[in-house]
């Protein structure tokens, strides 16, 4: 595939690298007696030299021979004596949402952890406001020198018929994607019974994908690694990064799969299944990382692909094999080896000085041969991003809210029992389980209506489409597990992310949720008539106008208001932000009602 | 890049992949209990089933589970116990020219051996009849189940200036050529002279291939591994077969070439660089076999690719990795690792059941998943090809040949002289050696003409330009080192494959001539007024349009004759056939006279 991530391409500038590597010309940058790490040939080159011209590399100096002649008196000349240079570090799957920043701050705060590409899906902007949403966003990255690879979203909305999504993209949108250079592939395909299945949307979508020559890439989890492992893969899927085990990862290699190693901020597959990886001795140049989600204090606290690296080397692998993981065998996987991914003549000159390989720390970074980082900070400013009003204005609700929203009528035979109960159907969540309960709660009846009550945790939980207007709908249901009093409200709400309201008081609920609205969305922490926290993610609802370290900063003060509002759980923001995510079991809330994610149909309120 | 080489793409028959993986449709034919190399993961997949439909693979029963659900009423049910199953071999340099037979027959001889695609440049072809000749040539191979992918050759002619072709090939014809399904590249880039003084013709075919995102094959055979080798790279070209030892297939593989280890009939660099290699330990991700030539006798005594395996293998190389550097190595450099080089869901069906993984013996190869060989005979007969006019009728000399046509008259001053000699230069040859000297002899003077002289070993020698007619030109000169007595006359002499002749006597050389020009071109041998050999050659005067066999038991024929006529050297047809080659050192006579190919100037014939 045509790489269209370069200042220029080859063919226009290899003239000039001749002439520079030859020492007829001078080079724009030499860097000195560095210890190359030579991904082609899994070696490290000692006091190696590396000349630069017109974005690109034109020489090695190596076993002995320097580039003293293509130094001339223009050209900035490095000495990393004492560094390593390795190529510039790839992530081959991240959704930028998850940091909750746009792109160009994105770049700002890991483009100085050694990243200089990433293969990027944009799942969650797609959901809100589709293909536009998505252009829009990279409007936003390309002002930035870090390499946003797009992955189409496949699957917008995620599961069809139970909820409403702000956009949808199907295949003939898929197909118009492939023209456009930044595209690199179809985004992870989660629709695997669709494509099992032969579904007309999902085949095609592949399809287009194919015929463009771009990647298709996966999303298989099912504990299955054998017939719907391998139709899945002939369907022309060729990556993934959702494996169950040890076993269903080898299985992938051997069928041809290009595996993701994923360790992000939430997912930590990379320790359960690299051990015994390197354990089976079996060849890894179809292993890649990834980092799949990264919240922002994950990227301000610890980095990005560096702390990948460090968990690699850190569980026993070989730090060049680790590094070949987040460079070559990406590029190769993407067909763009030519341009990226090895340190060698002809290639983007996107490399990496670092201290050493094991805590893999930055000391410079060069994206196309330009300084973009040094020492943890990036060398480039960008001017805050003239949003459109389409992206920031997506509050969309269809009602005013008040606490008498949240209201919920009784059964008309139970409304005037002073002192009676109601059963309903209810999500029970677990500590640090993604996949929920269908349970069956009793709630209070006060004044006709259905109540929260603290003292049973038992809160009512509301979705509301914020994408239809006035024909959007918003839809009950009650959770038990989380355990506080107060409120809290978020946009971020996985597929559809839409209004999440969820508390054991209407009037907090109200002014949880209200405050979004007012905000253009984001999360919210309310207790007594008063915000305790809130995060503003004006853009889409999904990421904040701010740089990484404040919003870190914002986002921890909502967790601390979770602890003080009563909760104990790990990761309570992120459990409560998929009680609507209607594709994972056992039940989910969305904006038409309960979802039943075992049998794929809607369910009642009132479980009696 | 696409892969036009694919029965069907995958985006027309991954539905029905899908299904038969699931076992909802049966497969077309299903290999049970091989032994599958698996080229993903370096590993031996004991007891696997392969299930084969629409050309692909839709599925692999490894790791306990079986095929057995994909078997159908009409499925071919192939038992494969006790046999290895590997990817198909593919070659990543071949001239099939070099075969003295056309691409159909190259087909025959090769595929079953176990090679299932190559990557072949027909540059002799193109010297004679250009882009119409290589037109021609792909319309033959296309009538054969062999993947005979082309890199359009680069420097046709070989070198400007010194001699006449037949046609020529530029940077605008590559252009052209770049949109054609079947060009995977461009041919080996010999002219690196060119490259690194950035002469546009040179550059500008490297850029049109890089823009069609095809790749650029290199030829870079000089001792120096440091700025000319890096400037070489940096323009863009990624792979090399000519290397001149260990240190420098090192260097190449370090700046990021895939590096082409040929075991072809003449050139044997695999056993000089493979142990070393072995040795050094670093990564071989980047190393490709090719044969780069392929003399009829090889090919039907020893075998392709299976040949080169062998020797990877008897030079202490781990089976997997030589058939790694057989199959997906390749693939993934082409750019193609999505369609071939491994057997995995989705891929062509192209594969190879051996006996052992010793001497790689072919019991049954595949192609697209239609069984095209058995037990070493092809299971695909192919009709004679009708090759048009302009490549049989290529023997287009300006004069009627006679033994007065070799005259060449004394300087006027020695004409009367009876007794007087005449100082030439001379050609002198070492046997095995490629390299000639630039030489001057003493040639006898007989009836005011020079002559050669048997006693002295001082051939007489001939270049006819038979490619312009009346227009065209012939030169003589004198060679040293052969020791034949009668004449030889061969079509083939690189690179303009002009008609040579060689002998020591005018009558003879013109029978020789004659031969050949009725013929339409080939090699012959010719003494005392007697055809001893005739190899008939009428396409291009460089192919034959008989089987492999044949071909090679006339070349062995012509073998015989030049010891019977006095030659004791290793390979002397080929010697010969670079006498005219004149681009190697020291002194080489083409159709405009002696080129001392170290000044790259003219030279007369008389040294006095």
């Amino acid at each position: 595939m045509r790489n269209a991530f370069c200042k220029k391409p080859l063919w226009e500038v290899n003239d000039r690298l001749v002439r520079v590597a030859q020492g007829k010309e001078p080079a724009d940058t030499v860097i000195r007696h560095a210890t190359l790490v030579s991904v082609t040939t899994h070696e490290l080159l000692e006091d190696a030299d590396i000349a630069i011209a017109s974005g690109r590399i034109a020489y090695l100096g190596i076993a002995g021979h320097t580039a003293k002649h293509c130094i001339g008196e223009k050209t900035v000349v490095i000495d990393a004596s004492g560094l390593y240079a390795t190529p510039g570090l790839i992530d081959s799957h991240i959704h930028i949402e998850s940091a909750m920043i746009g792109p160009s701050e994105y770049a700002r705060a890991v483009v100085p952890h050694g990243t200089t590409a990433i293969l990027a899906d944009p799942h969650e902007v797609a959901n809100v406001r589709g293909l536009e949403g998505v252009t829009s966003m990279w409007e936003d990255a390309a002002r930035t020198p870090l390499k946003t690879m797009l992955t189409t979203p496949s699957c917008v909305p995620a599961v069809l018929g139970v909820e409403d999504t702000g956009s949808s993209i199907d295949a003939a949108q898929v197909e118009k994607t492939m023209s456009w250079p930044e595209t690199y592939g179809l985004g992870e395909m989660m629709n695997f019974p669709g494509i099992l299945n032969n579904e007309p949307n999902a085949t095609n979508e592949v399809r287009e994908t194919l015929k463009a020559d771009r990647r298709v890439t996966g999303h298989y989890s099912v504990v299955e690694s054998d017939r719907g492992l391998a139709a899945y893969i002939a369907a022309g899927i060729s990556s993934c990064h959702e494996s169950i085990g040890i076993d269903d990862v080898v299985a992938k290699l051997r069928m041809g799969m290009w595996v993701q190693l994923r360790y992000g901020s939430a997912w930590h597959n990379l320790p359960v299944y690299l051990p015994p990886l390197l354990e089976t001795g079996i060849d890894l140049r179809h292993c890649l990382l990834c980092s799949d989600d990264n919240h922002p204090n994950t990227l301000v606290s610890d980095g990005h692909m560096d702390r990948i690296l460090r968990e690699a080397v850190r569980l026993g692998c070989h730090p060049i094999t680790a590094l070949q993981m987040a460079t070559i065998n990406c590029a190769e996987y993407l067909g763009i080896g030519e341009d990226m991914g090895s340190i060698t003549p002809g290639k983007c000159a996107d490399l990496v000085l670092m201290r050493d390989l094991t805590n893999f720390e930055a000391v410079q970074v060069y994206i196309d041969g330009v300084l973009v980082a040094q020492n943890g900070k990036p060398c480039f400013e960008v001017e805050p991003f003239a949003w459109p009003d389409y992206m920031t204005n997506t509050m969309n609700l269809g009602c005013e809210i008040s606490a008498d929203t949240f209201r919920i009528p009784a059964p008309a035979n139970k409304r005037a029992d002073a002192s009676a109960t109601c059963k309903v159907r209810t999500i029970t969540v677990d500590p640090g389980q993604t996949i929920t309960r269908n349970t069956i709660c009793e709630a209070p009846i006060v004044d006709g209506s259905l109540c929260a009550d603290h003292a049973s945790d038992l809160l009512k939980l509301c979705v509301f489409d914020r994408h239809h207007g006035a024909e959007g709908t918003h839809a009950f249901g009650f959770v038990h597990g989380f355990g506080i009093h107060g409120a809290l409200a978020q946009t971020v709400a996985h597929d559809a992310h839409n209004l999440l309201v969820m508390g054991d008081n209407d009037e907090d609920m109200a002014l949880a949720a209200r405050t979004l609205v007012e905000c253009g969305g984001g999360e919210v922490a309310v207790a007594d008539g008063k915000v305790l926290a809130l995060v503003e993610l004006p853009i889409c609802g999904l990421m904040s106008t701010l740089p990484a370290e404040q919003v870190a900063a914002q986002v921890q003060k909502v967790e601390q208001a979770w602890v003080q509002m009563g909760n104990t759980m790990p990761s309570p923001f992120m459990t409560m932000g998929v009680m609507s995510l209607a594709c994972v079991p056992e039940l989910r809330l969305t904006n038409r009602g309960y979802v039943n994610c075992v049998t794929f149909t809607m369910e009642d309120l009132i479980a009696e």
